[in-house]
């Protein structure tokens, strides 16, 4: 049991705690572009700051020395006892990009409390999630003096742009990183009071596809019908990706794919789902998306998929202008299940793109990150641990649940460390990640807290 | 035959005249969104106080009242003689957006003479051509004190966005523009050396369509496979848009096209094509646009075509952003030949769109612009005026073509004055009209000024 004292801690700082969380929204930390590119460096210098505090030897890592855009990693470390496990906690403090704009109700880097929810950027994705882990350590140390674990923290802040700098650093750190288990706090619930553990993320393989035509935008009129349209042309290669059924058509896509395992079926089968309700908090009237015949929750967890993320060509401004564009570009992102392999599946997109281009353009497609899809054991002592500490503060059963998006650091962990992560997370389904009015529940994120120190006293007794 | 007086104060007054038109260019009358909104309202004051320093009755007519980014109408009258015919000469002042920027080797308005030819946006489209007729008629009334025919001159600022208030000016003022004959320049030559008449131009019907799935963008992970993407829905519906062959899908498009005659696929076929060449001009490997099995110029002059002009959706910075995008936008035309109708091939367009919309997502589809196909009379006094004013100048003789482009005031003078109008460009094919690097041959402006000054003169002979 947590010690009554860090409890007492933890209740009496709420206000103290909504003041950090708050101060950490402020800073504008998109890793992608943006009006100030040294906020990732302000937000790495806060949370180093603030574990130097606590008492961590802390240290502020570069991805790219000398970059003023630069994006480190903070990383610090709290020896509690030399006989203590020691528990490695990850977290990223980079934010997507806001836009657009004009549909937040408050503006995304002033964070507004409305209703019980803290209203930023990075609220649920992932700043609050991560500072609930550095808010229980503070408890810990405030009111007991040290802590139950060795704890190392390890921060990024190139999360959200697919952590191009990540591979190389953790592999030249890789004794540093060294733990006996690592927790990971950037998932959500099922549901409201439904506290749970996620044990699978499915991959990704991001794309860009660019199609390009005549040298130079060129008049519609004089040159319509004559030549291909580049946007034209993209279209019906994205066209081309799905078929009637709603199943990728790029080669080789769905050889890999393991099926669901019974016992996840019937687990899955007692989930309170209510497709509607999941459509109407979309504002959507259909559930027509993905594959045909397939269950809402099985495509969005156990199979994968093909979205264009944003598409871009020709004239975009008011009113008309009357060109052949000379290129259009789509953004293409496939999210993947065990047992798929991004590098296999580019292999298949550039196949298809290959098959695709008509005569007269050229196409060219990269793919700009990737992340294997994961799954963790279940059984490990951290997983124990994590399972007890959240029945312990909710009072609830915990639920394993897949994640239909992709946390690449668990597959980073697995294949430097050898070490499956904990995804601890406390986030709900609501808190509208990469959208506007991202949200984070206070009620959840103090609850986080709580669940944060009760693992530490889990891990510190080897559960 | 042109008095020699007048011939000779063009010959010996180029140097001013190219002034004039560099002038003329360096004013950004870009109809659309621009960051000089006062752009057009300088251009038509230029033009005014050019034509009433030669003697016009002139006037400047707002399209809308008080509007600080009007783009107003030019109107000017010249009284010869009671007993002279009238003719009417219009052209339009406001000129394409000039973007991509980066793609001109000078900037858009800084007129650049090179190799013989002024680069500039506007300088064939149509600054330079509508310019051609004052400078004739300014040798006309410098060289004799007078000139041949009655002269009104009419120039809007509003062509490349599709003349929004054109058809009620012109209907308000159908007494002041009425005249015996009217001549536009505002096309080009079918090669150079081969001085053109254009005796029918395409109609267009531009759409906006803009596909609305989640209230807002929502994660791709966590959504992906569950709801319908709008930019694949649109890309979906863009690609449905033609068929394998090349033909368009929009329900009765082809319904109303008239076949060529014999006699102009016999006068077409005598001219030189150089299918390989005009590839090269572009940049482009393949004719493959259109319509498979027939031939490029009749695609590009007699068959109706559906062509994206811009499209975008979701995230288009650079890197990735992992979104489902709240909605897609693409623009499209259609350029269409005699006897379509634009009003009918927007309802097959609608009908289209409702039927290729899946459920989940919402589809908007509106007609931005259109005008009709018009087909000119060969036979009229005014064209056997234009073909002799040529040929004297050139030494040629006259080819007669088509134009693939939309000309939308022919449609509104046969409309609204019931008068077919005279099509005497003399631009050349590789002005890169509304695209980057837009130029003008001096040699064919100054060929334009005298075939203007000659036209003036049969036409008050009466041919």
């Amino acid at each position: 049991m947590v010690p009554a004292s860090v409890t007492e801690y933890l209740n009496s700082h709420r206000p103290q705690h909504l003041e950090s969380l708050c101060d950490l929204l402020r800073i504008p930390s998109v890793a992608n572009v943006h009006d100030q590119p040294d906020s990732c460096q302000k937000t790495a210098s806060w949370l180093a700051d603030y574990a130097c505090k606590l008492g961590f030897q802390t240290e502020i890592l570069p991805c790219e020395k000398g970059n003023p855009h630069d994006r480190p990693n903070v990383f610090a470390h709290y020896q509690a006892g030399r006989d203590k496990p020691t528990l490695l906690v990850y977290g990223h403090y980079d934010v997507q990009p806001p836009d657009p704009l004009e549909l937040w109700r408050t503006p995304p880097f002033e964070p507004t409390v409305r209703d019980g929810r803290v209203f930023a950027r990075g609220a649920s994705d992932d700043k609050g999630q991560l500072l609930a882990h550095l808010l229980a350590i503070e408890a810990w140390i405030k009111a007991t003096g040290s802590l139950p674990v060795n704890v190392k923290l390890f921060f990024e802040g190139e999360e959200e742009i697919g952590s191009p700098h990540l591979e190389p650093v953790m592999a030249a750190n890789a004794d540093r990183l060294a733990c006996d288990a690592i927790v990971v706090s950037d998932s959500d619930w099922f549901a409201p009071n439904m506290p749970s553990l996620t044990y699978a993320v499915r991959g990704i393989a991001y794309f860009e596809l660019t199609v390009k035509g005549p040298a130079t935008d060129v008049h519609s009129g004089t040159y319509g019908g004559a030549i291909v349209n580049p946007v034209n042309a993209l279209a019906a290669m994205i066209a081309a990706m799905h078929d009637a059924q709603g199943r990728v058509t790029i080669p080789g896509f769905y050889d890999d794919v393991l099926p669901l395992t019974a016992d996840e079926r019937a687990a899955w089968s007692r989930l309170p789902l209510d497709d509607a309700e999941f459509l109407r908090g979309l504002n959507v009237s259909s559930a027509a998306g993905g594959e045909k015949g397939i269950g809402l929750l099985e495509r969005r967890w156990a199979r994968p998929t093909l979205d264009c993320n944003g598409i871009f060509g020709g004239y975009t401004g008011p009113g008309q202008k009357t060109i052949i564009p000379a290129h259009a570009t789509a953004k293409f992102s496939t999210r993947l299940v065990a047992n798929q392999d991004p590098e296999k599946i580019a292999q298949g997109v550039r196949q298809f793109v290959a098959q695709h281009t008509p005569p007269g353009v050229q196409a060219e497609v990269r793919m700009i990150t990737c992340a294997r899809p994961v799954t963790l054991r279940t059984d490990s002592p951290e997983m124990r641990a994590a399972r007890a500490a959240m029945a312990e503060v909710t009072g609830r059963d915990v639920t394993l649940v897949r994640c239909g998006g992709s946390l690449p650091i668990t597959d980073l962990f697995q294949r430097i460390l050898g070490r499956d992560v904990v995804l601890m997370g406390f986030g709900l389904p609501d808190d509208n990640l990469h959208a506007p009015n991202e949200k984070l529940d206070l009620e959840q994120f103090y609850m986080g807290v709580q669940i944060s120190a009760a693992f530490l006293d889990k891990m510190g007794c080897r559960v």
